[in-house]
């Protein structure tokens, strides 16, 4: 079938049956579309106190520099989905230190995992959602070519804690929602 | 229209144009349902060292002992969310004090986040899904007829960091992946 000859699925605004809340309903099937905040896993990762950073090759924010990280598959562990991503965007095998924050962006209902770890062997290579990969010294961070606020946040978030054995998770820095400036 | 009428929605398995994975597509209208882990938000929420328990009015596990915990809803910050089941749940105004945990549970593709809170002036009275409510020490914690395992696992976490200040927040127990047994 085609996008042309078939353009349904749920489209209706409705409270379902035994339900409080409005959902987007099928009205050729009946299916209910039950929408859930998305999780993202990822990490800052590092080698010789150095922050391997991926310029995106994929939108949104193509050209914009970021941290390995995506959505959490179905039945997947949240730290094994941020190796995963560490993988597939730059090819690298990375240890999990611990959780540096878990941030919420409401907009777009995501809860982002975000993880400090080392890159093993300080071996990586461009994946194929990423243009080029760097490691950078803290001094040289692109800021202003960061892909998302949130990767600010986790970059001065980590900077806080790189040294530590033991911190508590972090949250939105104060008054911030991780929408673009 | 009635169940017996519409039984349609997605119930095609087939992995979509540009993408890797296999979804679940519905035959009627194209709808592809794209679906992602869920997340759980709840608290180990005390009172004068004592915990917080409810009594499961509803199904899966009514009858048994629980921390207030359900889905983060969309548009909703963690803490929020965690906040908003206490009220339900509990009738409790409760304090985020930290991150306990962040459990996953693979088998039912769940994200859990548990927080430390106390019960603010120790107020509480059962919401709709509570049959009823109880402080236990420690002592008293009905630990085999709690409600799921990953309850046990934040009480056993709650313990070993209710007195701290700072911690690291802990994962799944070693080799548990939150089934029942």
């Amino acid at each position: 079938m085609s996008d042309e000859e078939k353009l349904g699925g749920p489209s209706v605004v409705m409270i379902p049956e035994g339900d409080n809340l409005e959902r987007l309903v099928c009205p050729d099937c009946g299916f209910i579309n039950y929408e859930n905040p998305k999780i993202v896993v990822g990490s800052v990762c590092s080698w010789q106190n150095k922050v391997l950073l991926c310029r995106r090759a994929i939108d949104p924010r193509r050209g914009y520099w970021t941290i390995p990280a995506g959505y959490l598959e179905l039945n997947e562990m949240a730290e094994v989905g941020a190796m995963r991503e560490a993988l597939e965007e730059a090819c690298a095998t990375i240890d999990i230190e611990g959780l540096i924050s878990v941030y919420t962006i409401p907009r777009i209902s995501q809860v982002q995992l975000i993880y400090r770890a080392t890159v093993c062997d300080g071996v990586f290579a461009a994946g194929e959602e990423t243009l080029e990969l760097q490691l950078f010294e803290w001094g040289d961070i692109p800021w202003t070519d960061l892909a998302f606020p949130s990767v600010k946040w986790a970059l001065e978030h980590w900077k806080l804690i790189k040294d530590l054995e033991c911190w508590s998770p972090f949250t939105n820095p104060s008054g911030e929602d991780g929408s673009y400036l």
